[in-house]
């Protein structure tokens, strides 16, 4: 049985898109967990984890301000000036990712990356890692 | 291993959110499994399941009524007065949701609750639960 | 412990959903595993796995054309005629699907099935299948 592993993530500004990949990779390392199922996950729910491409930094500039145009501010009608497009964006990404992990270590593609989403920062948030044998 | 785990739930509307919290957490102590990773699946196609805010509802009914501006009913031109809306946002939120169990317990951060979407009910829909241990 | 199963695909066209379900199936059985969950990983970022209805084609067209409806391709303004619009709804569908294995066989709605999602094809796509057992 694996522990349950922490990750703690500071967040700088309202939305953006958090690289943690490492942190997830020691994660694993930390669980001595060699071949399985990691599911990584997001306690918040104004936050999210997908992965994207760890290269060009527009992708995700371009992800985080579209997705205010699709869900604008003003999604909130019945709570204006609150966050409910915070809310409404988290679950559109989805509260976790499940990773494979071979040989000790995350199978991911060559471009991909793991990132929490920050859509009501700043703040602090951590991210739960629990690994599955098999 | 654990036995495949039902949920039963009836819908009163076309579109609405259903917390089944208690339900999940019940299907998990009947797995007898105290620690490991629950799959909460969801067999339908025009239904989803994600994670979101256990306490201010309007939190979602902001979230299911700007869901249907994103996805209006015209969404479907090859199917007009059709539910092809409801298919689209049921991938848009997901077919299931990984929760992680320890203690025997489901793993939520405080102000998280899991929601079955429905999207073109009102109508029976089961959740199916599986939980593997480690 | 089962093998990592790998699924290839070629897609034919910029965005199109193909069923991999039968691919996925036989993936399950050649893991030998009988009960437990399975991972259906897709290792790239304009690429995505989702679960939608089998029977009528309508819902697949009408939701690859109200996806671009959604997010269009001028979504990515900050590097116009490039194809940050693939990554967004790559992460809007999400990165992988986990399926329940029960009897050796995925657990299906008997409208569900398994697509991958091409937005930025034609490509020679692969997807990883992990199964955890329990």
């Amino acid at each position: 049985m694996s522990a349950l592993e922490t990750i703690d993530v500071k967040t700088s500004t309202r939305a953006e898109m958090v690289d943690v990949t490492a942190l997830v990779r020691a994660a694993i390392r930390r669980s001595k967990v060699t071949s399985g199922i990691a599911c990584v996950f997001c306690p918040h729910t104004t936050a999210a984890v997908t992965m994207q491409e760890n290269s060009d930094p527009t992708v995700r500039s371009d992800m985080v301000r579209h997705l205010s145009v699709v869900v604008p501010r003003e999604a909130g009608s019945e709570r204006p000036g609150q966050n409910s497009d915070a809310h409404m964006k988290a679950s559109l990404l989805g509260p976790s990712v499940s990773v494979i992990v071979d040989g000790g270590k995350p199978v991911l593609g060559n471009w991909q990356a793991i990132y929490l989403c920050e859509f009501d920062g700043p703040r602090e948030r951590r991210l739960l890692v629990k690994i599955v044998e098999g």
